[in-house]
């Protein structure tokens, strides 16, 4: 269960800026709902939760198993969309040290130093390895160049059709180049729809297949992003709606950035997901919030100043969970040196939460508008849910700024540029 | 090798502003030199690069030596500017996979997860290991809490002598809960000098010994910086001052957030350790920028569009690197489906390179002044240069925007709060 406290931010607001942006917040939804708004056409990541692909699902959980069965390491090469929706799983469900019960998943491609991937092919050796190549056309530079690289690797180390076999491309259903290099050396290959975006691709096989094959219950959830889209169909007591009239109106007071501030460090990913998902949706136009993700109460020793007294443009969202799954109590000490007794026994989770909450309040006293979004707990089904309402929320909330929230015409703006200077045939 | 390219942002700014500036720029870097500004007081990071301890030097790196010949794993407990110098110089200077040549090093205390603390006990089991406990006081919760737990295990697991003879506390020459601890069990330990603030701390023992044990030359890092600080005692091409100057005006025309975007992912630590320097030292009285990370090329697959076309409230640095190390060239393959066989045979690093430069100049066309500071190399020494440089800066910097740029008082917001809701005697 997700559920959303608005209440600390309503002080900064006009006591009637939640029903002033009600109407244009449901007319928002209502586009969303029937395709009728800006990018109606790139909404796959709804019919797909609609109407579950059972076959597909069947046959990630198949290639996951393969995988685990097999490999030590899983290569996952993808930039952007086809890279932040499963490090954010992967990393809210999985442990914070070691591997987890599938194999170790590195990532690839994502961004082109070459010393990390010289590193990398190092660090494959006599490992046996897998890779899931992601791209909708094969030709984005980072995760091209990456899967030479690795290509090169996995055939000389283990010759041609072996390298096939364990290489599992995900990408266009028909055209491109990865489809045809697939196609001709028999990779196996999963499907990214044409009406799903890279960064509203997590709940597709770009995200499950990495995710399953780590050994995490991708029916769960798909379920829960399912259960979610379900409980925002409807125009009442709607949490997406909520948080998009709210977000809109910290722009309206002149806030410019929007912190997502998680207290479990599992959740950081997410935010980096989040952090994809609201820049590029909103961030056009000289509009939009600017994303930024912070994890306390570690910034809250570095940025946690600034958020406290900085220049007042900030708004922030904390992203909580009421079961963090730890047991762990404070511990006794033979002596009170360091006057922590009052603690003990009290849960660590406890102490966080206390954390959480002074830092809620002397923010809002300190002039930042806060909410609170909660899970009950972090499982799949929970992270699921999550997704769908962020995924919701940025639609109803790129409405609401005027743009359209499903294209990114912006990011071309430096390709077309290092591709001059590359010398790229044609550029 | 350090410099500053500065043009990009010029265009931004009006004819004469790194003029116009320079005046007040010069009192200030005299106030920082003579000690005569606010917290004139807190100089001892500048003191102990003037007049080096090498008595003390000698003791890092004999601790060290001992860490590195017995522990497997040195567990650091930190946090704040405890917890991120250490980080950045690590990562920056360690390999991408694997340990390098010391222990593994993990941090603790650096958040108040209890599903962190309990696994990473876990992680513990049967391994060698050391803890270096560095806190001024010894009573900030959240190193305190950790070393509760982790010397309750080290106890428990090497009787009390042995576990102190593997403990190694930084903190106060005098006074404080860490220092009569340390004393009463016998540590061994290094004094935090009260005229270093926790954020300017890197190259004391705070920073110096993590850094020692992991296998890093610290005498290079600390000549480094040396060398840095000797260089911008002048007052003439001294580039802390125009990095400080070109801040100071993106203020002025109306910019809110400061990106340092990094190519190489290592150095994404030198930019979360930049944050606080800057976050803390800046933002106070409504004033300063935000100061956000971001490591490219994956970002701007993320927050890129935002960038290129959001609100038009952002500056950038670029923190680039002429030589990054790696020697791998773009690989060829049997067959050009990708498109990228123009690309056969030139290093990686220059492709990168290329990426910087295409991005830089697509951001200042879509309104974001952009500077570049530039190392030749990643060495202790450069690193060591680019510390001092980032430190001499925001001093500056500080001062340009009228405020202290070495207290941090809305840091003990959230903590009153906190610990009122904790119940702890006296809140």
């Amino acid at each position: 269960m997700i559920r959303l406290d608005l209440q600390p931010a309503l002080s900064f607001l006009a006591p009637d800026a939640l029903d002033t942006g009600r109407e244009a917040a449901v007319a928002a939804h209502r586009a969303l709902l029937d395709g009728s708004g800006k990018g109606g056409d790139a909404l796959g990541w709804r019919r797909l939760l609609q109407t579950p692909d059972t076959d597909e699902m069947d046959r990630v959980e198949a290639a996951a198993r393969r995988i685990r069965d097999e490999a030590a390491v899983l290569v996952c090469i993808g930039i952007g969309g086809s890279y932040l929706g499963a490090q954010a799983v992967l990393d809210a469900l999985g442990p914070y040290f070691g591997k987890g019960r599938g194999p170790e998943v590195v990532f690839a491609g994502h961004h082109m130093s070459g010393a990390y991937h010289e590193q990398l092919l190092t660090h494959l050796e006599g490992k046996s390895v897998f890779v899931n190549v992601i791209s909708k056309s094969g030709t984005t530079l980072e995760p091209a160049l990456a899967f030479r690289l690795i290509n090169g690797w996995m055939q000389k180390t283990y010759g041609e059709a072996e390298a096939a076999r364990r290489t599992i491309a995900t990408t266009d259903a028909a055209k491109g180049a990865l489809r045809s290099l697939a196609d001709a050396r028999g990779y196996e290959t999963f499907v990214i729809p044409d009406d799903v975006g890279g960064r509203f691709s997590v709940l597709t096989p770009v995200g499950l297949l990495p995710i399953a094959a780590a050994g995490h219950d991708v029916r769960a959830l798909a379920s829960g992003a399912a259960s979610m889209l379900e409980r925002l169909s409807s125009e009442d007591d709607n949490l997406a709606l909520d948080y998009a009239i709210a977000r809109r109106a910290f722009v309206d007071i002149g806030k410019t950035t929007d912190l997502l501030a998680v207290f479990e460090p599992r959740l950081r990913g997410i935010g980096q997901w989040w952090q994809q998902l609201y820049g590029e949706s909103e961030g056009k136009d000289g509009r939009g919030l600017f994303p930024v993700t912070l994890q306390y109460s570690t910034d809250l020793h570095s940025v946690g100043q600034y958020v406290q007294e900085g220049m007042r443009t900030l708004a922030e969202t904390f992203l909580m969970v009421e079961d963090d799954g730890g047991s762990l109590p404070a511990p006794a000490a033979d002596d009170n040196a360091d006057g922590l007794d009052y603690l003990v026994g009290q849960p660590y989770t406890h102490v966080n939460r206390m954390a959480y909450e002074g830092t809620r309040d002397a923010h809002v006293a300190g002039g930042v508008p806060a909410m609170t979004v909660w899970m009950d707990a972090i499982t799949p089904s929970t992270v699921g849910e999550l997704l769908y309402f962020f995924e919701h929320a940025v639609g109803v909330s790129g409405y609401l700024l005027g743009v359209n929230p499903f294209d990114q015409p912006g990011v071309e703006a430096y390709k077309q540029r290092m591709f001059r200077l590359l010398g790229k045939p044609g550029a």
